[in-house]
């Protein structure tokens, strides 16, 4: 699997609405046939602190989401909200194995 | 969900040790009742660095896991590979709700 795990630090008053962005973006991705897993995570000791959990079944289902219409509405409503610039940290699975996702 | 992301980083002559250790825990945690998904990851520009992505259905299912023999195996094991102590980071799942997962 291609795995991304995409760090995201929003300002305090954009929390809700990022929320609400990136549900509506979770939800569609979800749905692409190279997407495994789109969870959108929300750390525990800092509410502004999120975590999406990207896993596709190749890096080439990777550049096919970034060409979705919900992906780009999605980079566009939460440009702004950004209290810093995202950081995405690629991996590769060891266990559980490939078949077994 | 109780979620917990891992953050380890290892010494480079044990890597390979390492992912032998930690592939043996993460197929046992992933037969504990409580343990929903229990990956383990290897970044792609860092191979000495490694996340494991628990997922719990409840923090005591986290607190259960911490007893069993393959965790305290596994704690042992890999004490001594460490290039710094670990971190662990803790989220709530957004999307999907739990019913998803």
């Amino acid at each position: 699997m291609y795995i991304v795990h995409v760090h995201i630090h929003v300002k305090a008053a954009d929390i809700e609405a990022f929320r609400a962005a990136t549900i509506e973006n979770a939800r569609n991705s979800r749905q692409e046939p190279g997407v495994v897993r789109f969870d959108f995570l929300q750390q525990s000791e800092d509410p502004a602190r999120f975590t999406l959990v990207e896993v596709y079944r190749a890096p080439e289902d990777a550049d096919k989401h970034k060409e979705t219409a919900h992906y780009l509405t999605w980079r566009e409503t939460v440009a702004d909200m950004m209290a810093e610039p995202r950081v995405g940290v690629k991996y590769s699975n060891i266990h559980p194995v490939d078949a077994e996702w």
